[in-house]
């Protein structure tokens, strides 16, 4: 981590802002972050957002940006069953915007980070004459072993939290990422496969099943179809077909036994809504089955032309 | 780690590619990497390098890019103490640029992962309008204890590795980072404070003195001035002030008894040179001895006028 010469660091300057954490020993201040005593096992997640291509800034404000730098981050370690320790942020900032603006990323960042008590551990403090560039690598701990995409098995539930589709409408810049959820999940029932939705629920489900070598059926009228797919709908395009293409929902997909399964919808471990979507196939097709009990092939970015 | 809808996934088209590691249980493919059984301290830095203000291409080649990206987060971790052991690496890829362009960026990076015996674990891809960006995280093992900034101590002899100043000239893309040096270091001898040269001597310095609340007095005639500093000599400034003032070295800068700094150079452990070049001081003045035994003030950005 170095420093533009004669340049106010930026990173290096939230050093006696940002909160001790028992994840730390050592954090920003030194050519790189010591990790207090590790955990058994360490999950790592890096992603990029780029001014222009994943936020325009207006409509996003630069906290929303800062917000959902870290949130795509935090997603991935709940996707894979762990919870989130120390966050390192890179940032390219745009010369022409004023001090202000780094202020206002920093502050969505840091709001999001203690609301799941991550600690802020080290960056790199860059600026330049092209658009806000913002990398954000996450640390985290398996609190249970971590759930693979390879695992679901045929027989399994499909299941998903939240509402899909319309992401593009305001959710993809201020969600919370399924940090909790995910926890209270693995208290209460064992997962098979899991994966956040970024991509899309249909794309997504594809990796679950290419990387578990089995198939899916999945029930159209279950499918928790969002406000915001509706608002989006067109000619073109049907909520439910926003529910299975968009990218961006930040939601979590698993597989689990139905005995889990049932008892996650008798029992539910939190308010976030849950739905059984459908199941998992021995037969590798990947099928979608619509209210009149019609099956269609589901194609994998989820544009079913007659939805 | 996400996907973009559609794109060729180039960090995850690496999966076959990669080696496996000792210090990885699943690199790329899922949401998140899993480190293997964790050492009892992990240390992480992050460094990201945009076209246009750490490069140009040409005169840089995009493998010189790949390796300069890994370069400066390998001679972080050294600057700790530790050995480098994965690497994650965000890009933004310039839509203009051939698909070749990818591909050499990855050769220059693996090329040097693969001498350090580092494990591309993950990472994220994306293609936008704008200049190349590469952002790279590596996590290492602090072999023995880390050696920070703050560490220095009045009496401390000041040594530097390999020779200074004139970096832009062409070391800043091609350099190996001193890995290999802070290892055999510390099995010879007890450093004190540490840290690699990429603001510049002057300015690093000031890192420790500040850090380690001391003072230090250099000798103008022991910096190792480097043949890059003596062609980058202008009227405005002289081979020693480029030593003094350039940023981008990536050598070693460290304190440690005037006892293990004899044994040092008595019985230095690499073929690398080895300067001592100051000592460290309880009066928190920096002063810069000249040849005819005047002590001039140094200042932080090494520009001293007369030089």
């Amino acid at each position: 981590m170095s420093e533009q010469s004669g340049e106010f660091d930026f990173i290096r300057s939230l050093q006696n802002r940002v909160k001790p954490s028992r994840h730390l020993r050592l954090g920003i201040g030194d050519d790189a972050a010591i990790l207090s005593e590790s955990p058994p096992q360490t999950l790592v997640t890096t992603d990029m957002l780029m001014e222009g291509v994943h936020f325009l800034i207006p409509p996003a404000t630069p906290q929303q940006v800062g917000h959902k730098a870290l949130a795509v981050n935090l997603s991935d370690i709940a996707a894979m069953g762990g919870t989130p320790a120390t966050a390192f942020v890179s940032v390219a900032l745009p010369r022409a915007r004023p001090a202000a603006f780094r202020e206002e990323v920093f502050t969505g960042l840091q709001s999001l980070a203690d609301q799941f008590q991550v600690a802020l551990a080290g960056g790199d403090t860059n600026s330049w004459d092209g658009p806000f560039v913002i990398s954000v690598t996450v640390l985290g701990i398996p609190t249970f072993p971590p759930v693979l995409r390879s695992g679901a098995k045929p027989g399994d539930w499909i299941m998903v939290t939240g509402e899909l589709g319309g992401s593009l409408l305001g959710k993809h810049l201020t969600f919370v990422p399924r940090v909790r959820e995910v926890l209270l999940l693995q208290e209460s029932v064992k997962l098979h496969a899991l994966q956040d939705i970024s991509d899309g629920l249909s794309a997504d489900l594809f990796h679950i099943l290419e990387q578990s070598g089995v198939g899916a059926r999945l029930f159209a009228d279950r499918i928790p179809v969002s406000l915001a797919a509706i608002k989006s709908a067109s000619e073109k395009r049907s909520p439910l077909g926003h529910a299975l293409g968009d990218g961006e929902d930040f939601e979590l997909l698993f597989t689990l036994s139905p005995k889990d399964g049932e008892r996650l919808l008798n029992n539910p471990p939190f308010e976030t809504r849950l739905s059984h979507i459908g199941e998992i196939t021995s037969n590798p097709e990947v099928l979608l089955r619509q209210a009149n009990g019609r099956e269609i092939p589901l194609p994998r970015l989820g544009w079913v032309h007659s939805l």
